[in-house]
């Protein structure tokens, strides 16, 4: 019984000791080696447990959890293959700094790497992707053993929370039997037994620039009238950001992801050029709109466009300000790297701007520019075939307040960067921009579900294709969610790239034609499904959908050809527009 | 055109290379990076190149290809988390010794650490689990490069086939713009306009034992009448493990995986000893069968009994034979590890010990304990409910000369090993039993089929949800495969478990019973789908499907807690009537 009482004490302290430091969500395959720290959670009053059978799924599911709760989640499995499934999620997860503490269940030292059976290399398993890893002790049922436990409990949640966040990886050795008991109380936390228990707690500190790092950085901003900010994904509140720019009369340019396209009812977004994708792709602007400075928060935004156009101001200041400690500059043009707290960044030089709006010819043309920009992008509402970028034009104007879209990568990405244009309905928008992958998003967004409602999930077939695996978390953990599937019947990026034109073997190599019928996928997971072949199906469906649970499906059926040309067209009038209101302006 | 000059001719000598050097299977997934190694695959006169969107199917696709054919193969995918989907088989690849060189695009040097889209940390991404990794340099064209890439590709094949044979992974960092120039002749080989160039051919030596060795194991067996040798999952010849078997008078205990329990026409079968999976739970033959020696070749044998028997002989000689220089010896009884070639290790011995058959009571108490297992275990064949044993038994009757049977893990493999007898079919059996997972193994069926017809796969339910993405590879690469899944709605091999009975929440953690309708996924696939209801429509399906071409599926739906009652019965029935005959023989 003794082995039993080191196995039970030991495990449940741990995840007695995570719920303690915060931790809810807890998401399980099923498996043997796992078996007492899948019993004791399951059996902890006050764990979400989440079940996914396929742990690849499973690593992307809690990835999404973690995204819309912003807060850790826990993952566990049994040893061997299991783990490796989680690598793509925790590689996702490292890239864009979601916090995940991935427990794998081992086999004891004696057993490894001796031919026994489910039994792999499991040290360091993920490399360079986890922050920390932790080959933990066997169970031991004595004080100081209980004291290690529970303060790697706390060490865990904390360097999975502390800046930048992201994966950290504990490997816990078990031997048989693997049942725990639960005759007695087993969590401290609930019985209230161990008052003299006193675990660390990690309080962990963000970064802050000094009051002469400030004045340096100010003087820049306030030397020059011509600068811009740009926001990439991010999480920060959006009225420091909004103020400093309308302090320093830099416009601001905010990816999809930077969560300052819909913001709510008293949030002044007139200074929130959303459509900078398009009017960047035109020479005349870019000629006439060059900034001295410019001033970037969160990741790389996904506009191509952006991000050439930032690379060719050769001589501006270029000031990146980084939460975390990364290198935010694929194109090599920081002059600044800053490594501060956004929010307490913005505070601290408004402070110093003073309370007078900056009002300068340069803003006003940038705001001119976006105004023509989003008149005519806005055109796409005329489009009569289903086109893949009014998909998102529909969801702004259908969607209720507060709800969530999460984005394939490839085109849904690109798309909603074209088409979600500035609202005031507090619409959170999400993707998996760490690595881009197109693998897991079904489950990010199933996992995102759990905590905002309704959500959306708009992707494109391939990327549907990749993680079909994960809608079995629908039925398994009641959740809800409505799947917008783009089906071009392929690779549509590829279409937009130079293998398009010129590549051998295109279709083979990168059109990848699945043909597959995604009616049957909704049968096989008991979704509601409806193909909708015109734009009364589509809106009906959508609203219809988010007055109801479970899962459902409204496919649009696009071609990538059209797709390509559609949007080829409103670039070309937006660039026209702009070419003739800049010749006026002269 | 410097740049897609070097980019053509230096991607064009590697793929060549690796074409002269033997690898004629590639599998890619499709992806933007990969592009130049992509299209000159699909160009190479010479590639099988197979299609397959999920990475993580398209690597167990690859590791069934590559058991298959006995050669490695080639695997492309292009940057960020697609290479992390590999990893679940390279883990396997790597512990069940099957050569792949997995190919990963990656961004230059410039773009990684960034903050570039799809750029991820690729260097030493399969940590300890390939055998050699290697960062290539970027494509240059001056002669001392294209010799350098050439050496690549022969070090690349070179390690992937030296044993133990395993995976390597080479990381290719390209720029674009991507797409090579198909103008010229691009291959050397091909166009035979290279005669000078001589790169470097590999040739793997493999290990053997010198005279003093040999003799030194030879008195072992000389002295010891009393021995067993046992044969675990391996692709050694039959022939001269049979011989030396019979010259020592050894009875053979032969995996399902050893590839000894069908075998052609001109083998003697007698000295293998299907049944000791049953017989050796009898406590009575565990008392009588004691052997001074155990000689094992191969990896483990699945068989928990015998490996408990093994484990319990704590007087024996137990010498265990290696082809490669692993530690295959989980229960650490291991008192002579040898490491050579089993072909030249037995016939090495033969030569020792004579013309001479030794036949010993010995021999004869084993043969006789194994008739009446296998008499009694055959009454499986009466069992007129669906069950998971009687399958394989059916198939040994039904299947065709030649045929393949993958068989997934959890109880497939342990129904295969209790229920698959003696015969002269050639019928070649297959498992992933590196890692033991249940993921991939649907792929790696598939990718089996390219090489062996007809070709079955025999899985459950959890394990053929797990790699479902799989089945696209069917239709894409024009692949024939009979899909066998046997449908206990969950985790049936927990019910063997100690936590069937005693876990608190054992249905949601590991009953997980997903309720999925798999006639929805053959329709996705467009699958032949039949529900076998009883054994006629089974043997029908099966008889029919063999001769057909495409993918079918044959499900096959089972009761968990009625199954364990089947085999526990088989199995006490056995114990008694071997039980009498000790009695009796005394």
């Amino acid at each position: 019984m003794s082995h039993t009482q080191s196995l039970t004490r030991y495990t449940a302290s741990f995840i007695d000791e995570l719920v303690q430091a915060g931790i809810t969500d807890m998401v399980v395959s099923p498996g043997s080696r796992s078996t007492p720290m899948a019993i004791l959670m399951a059996e902890h009053p006050s764990i979400n447990l989440y079940m996914n059978v396929d742990e690849r799924s499973a690593g992307f599911f809690a990835l999404g959890l973690a995204k819309a709760s912003k807060n850790p989640v826990v993952l566990l499995c049994t040893s061997g293959t299991a783990a490796a499934n989680y690598f793509p999620a925790i590689v996702e997860a490292n890239l864009s700094r979601v916090p995940l503490i991935v427990l794998t269940a081992d086999r004891p030292h004696e057993l490894r790497n001796v031919g026994a059976p489910q039994a792999i290399d499991q040290i360091h398993l993920f490399g360079s992707h986890v922050k920390w890893f932790n080959e933990m002790a066997l169970p031991e049922n004595d004080e100081s053993m209980i004291s290690y436990v529970k303060a790697a409990a706390n060490r865990a949640v904390g360097a999975a929370k502390s800046n930048p966040s992201g994966p950290v990886h504990l490997n816990f050795p078990f031997r048989e039997p693997l049942i725990p008991d639960l005759s007695g109380e087993v969590f401290e936390s609930v019985n209230g037994t161990d008052k003299k228990s006193m675990p660390p707690k990690v309080m962990n500190g963000s970064l802050h620039l000094d009051d002469t790092q400030l004045d340096e950085l100010f003087s820049i901003f306030s030397e020059h009238e011509k600068g811009i900010i740009v926001c990439g994904p991010m999480d920060a509140a959006a009225g420091p950001i909004i103020e400093l720019a309308e302090r320093l009369g830099y416009p601001v340019l905010p990816d999809p992801l930077s969560q300052l396209r819909s913001c709510s009812e008293d949030v002044n977004q007139e200074i929130l050029l959303e459509g900078y994708d398009a009017f960047l792709r035109t020479e005349a602007v870019k000629q006439e709109l060059k900034p001295d400075v410019v001033l970037r928060l969160g990741a790389m935004p996904v506009s191509k466009s952006a991000m050439l156009f930032m690379k060719n101001l050769k001589s501006a200041q270029h000031v990146v300000v980084d939460s975390g400690s990364g290198w935010r500059d694929p194109s090599h043009i920081s002059t600044t790297m800053v490594y501060s707290d956004e929010n307490s960044f913005c505070q601290s030089l408004i402070k110093r701007a003073g309370d007078e709006k900056r009002n300068t010819g340069w803003l006003k043309m940038w705001k001119e520019i976006n105004s023509i920009t989003i008149k005519n992008m806005s055109q796409i509402e005329l489009a009569e075939d289903m086109d893949e970028g009014k998909v998102f034009f529909e969801m702004a104007n259908n969607l209720p307040e507060n709800s969530g879209i999460f984005v394939g990568n490839s085109m849904p990405i690109r798309d909603i960067d074209s088409f979600f244009f500035n609202n005031k309905k507090n619409i959170h928008v999400m993707a998996n921009r760490g690595a881009n992958g197109i693998d897991g998003v079904v489950s990010s967004a199933l996992g995102a579900s759990a905590h905002i409602h309704p959500m959306h999930l708009v992707i494109g077939d391939l990327s549907f294709f990749h993680d079909m695996n994960g809608l079995l978390a629908a039925n398994m953990n009641k959740l809800n969610l409505t799947i917008i599937i783009l089906n071009n019947n392929g690779g549509g990026i590829f279409s937009y790239l130079p293998q398009a034109e010129k590549a051998p073997h295109f279709e083979l190599l990168f059109g990848t034609p699945t043909n597959l019928d995604f009616k049957h996928t909704a049968a096989l997971y008991g979704a509601d499904y409806i193909l909708a072949e015109n734009w009364d199906d589509f809106n009906s469906a959508l609203i219809n959908h988010a007055e109801n649970d479970g899962l459902k499906i409204i496919e649009v059926q696009t071609n990538r050809e059209k797709n390509v040309q559609v949007h080829r067209e409103l670039w070309n009038t937006v660039s026209r527009e702009i070419e003739d209101y800049l010749k006026g302006d002269k």
